[in-house]
């Protein structure tokens, strides 16, 4: 299980290539609620999500080789690591599945990284990705179920902790789990860290039911961030441990969360950038009275002119 | 001239009414200029703009009678005099021409003010409006020509010192000169102070180099918000001790900082909140080697259907 001193050496590696991110305290009884509401925007952190923190880290926490790093993902993970790569002047391969949209493969270009397009599907880019890295020996950046990458994520808990005291409870949208197991390895029992997914991407839901890592059905309006199949390894015991609750959302109700964000807030998020605030406002979390409650927001890349609101 | 106690007055009196909007502090050579910026992100204030600032301050620093209160603007001035309003428990009065879009006249209903759509253009609904409330006897709030409404405004500035600790200078959009009269009145000489306007709306540059409050043609991507025809009588004094400098900058300018805080930061705001920017961005203002330079993003009111991104 990663340390809070991991976190914090994490925390001091990266700080020079990652935004502080603001928090924003909002007013008693924002969006008709009885709780003091705290917003992590850490969807104004480079590449529009908090996915630079850990491809960071574990760039800078490794030695990365002549070949470079690679990555499989035509989101936001791709996003950060080419980014991080050219930021470090490292070479940087992505693989996507031949089926990525145009518009997604250029934003990788502009990161300056080579797009390998190739496979049907994510689970053929990524096994093509590790084929590709055992012949160059370039570093595999993985999405979430890497050490280096769980401590770069958890610093947006310790910086939550600095801007945002006296929180009761933290939610947080869950994909792969390498953000909220950040997290909740830095708060451990001293917040209550919760975990929001859509119904039609159940993962770490299923898996702490079950007790173990389960495979699951993925789609809805957030599976380009939220739709990892299986939760990390290295993650599992970390929520076991320290994940309070798991909580479900539907498409509408992550679609209204977004409304409802550009319409109080002026903040354009992605669906899965609404999604933790979705349980709030669903209902599915019912805080007590008075609650202080941590909302990260955690990505915006989404289409403006597609946008909901 | 308003005063610094005047100001703090007013930020303890609409303390619990407005947010404490962030300000984000971008990372060293951020757009790729040698300086320090800190943006100031006042769009996500409620109605999305800073005009409950002052709007608050008006109607709790004055007896407000039975009849409520008026103001004359389809924009972010009207609705944050309707919110205000709503909010205090206030009947509010709205006049807009009758060529305003139905989406603006939709906003101000939601925030419960009565609506009337009179007159062919702006001045016949002001006129409509002061016919109205010297009937009525309702208080008029006005934009920006008024001390309350700039000690209000002058709250941004105040906020800003505490966050963002030994500014050099501070950009600020233009339309009638309720923000920058009210910043430039907290900060006096302690900072530089910088206009920036639309070519297409240079209210407070020609009339600072005319010596005296002058009309001009408005137009342009900014106009509905920053197209004021005339500066305030009450900030010109202000404007002209305090204001080191005015720049003005194209619509195309204007577009590419929209562009430009959308893709670097994922934040969406209106052309007059991307006014400020597009003079660092454009070459405008040409900050000195390692300045530290306060942004202020003013507004957020564009439809993100049509968003330039």
């Amino acid at each position: 299980m990663i340390s809070r001193t991991e976190i914090q050496d994490a925390g001091r590696r990266i700080a020079t290539h990652v935004r502080r991110t603001p928090v924003i305290a909002l007013e008693d009884r924002a969006f008709g609620l009885d709780t003091k509401l705290f917003f992590k925007l850490e969807q104004l952190q480079h590449t529009g999500s908090f996915k630079p923190r850990g491809a960071f880290n574990c760039m800078l926490g490794s030695d990365v080789p002549a070949a470079g790093v690679i990555a499989a993902s035509g989101g936001n993970h791709g996003a950060a690591v080419a980014y991080a790569a050219q930021n470090l002047e490292h070479h940087a391969e992505i693989f996507v599945p031949e089926s990525t949209p145009a518009t997604k493969v250029e934003r990788l270009r502009l990161y300056g990284a080579t797009i390998n397009l190739t496979g049907r599907n994510y689970a053929e880019a990524l096994a093509a990705s590790h084929e590709r890295a055992a012949q160059t020996g370039a570093l595999t950046v993985h999405a979430y179920d890497d050490p280096r990458v769980l401590a770069g994520q958890g610093t947006l808990g310790m910086e939550l902790e600095e801007q945002a005291r006296g929180l009761d409870s933290v939610l947080i949208a869950v994909g792969g789990g390498g953000l909220i197991g950040g997290v909740a390895a830095w708060y451990q029992q001293r917040v209550r860290v919760i975990s929001v997914e859509p119904e039609q991407a159940p993962t770490l839901h299923h898996a702490l039911a079950a007790g173990q890592l389960v495979d699951v059905e993925v789609g809805g309006v957030a599976a380009d961030s939220l739709g990892a199949r299986r939760a990390g390894e290295l993650m599992f015991p970390i929520a076991q441990k320290f994940v309070a609750q798991t909580l479900l959302v539907t498409d509408d109700q992550i679609v209204a969360a977004q409304k409802a964000l550009w319409q109080k807030l002026r903040l354009a998020v992605e669906p899965g950038g609404a999604t933790a605030l979705a349980a709030l406002l669903s209902g599915a979390y019912k805080p007590h009275s008075g609650e202080r409650v941590g909302v990260v927001l955690c990505g915006a890349n989404a289409d403006l002119t597609k946008f909901p609101g």
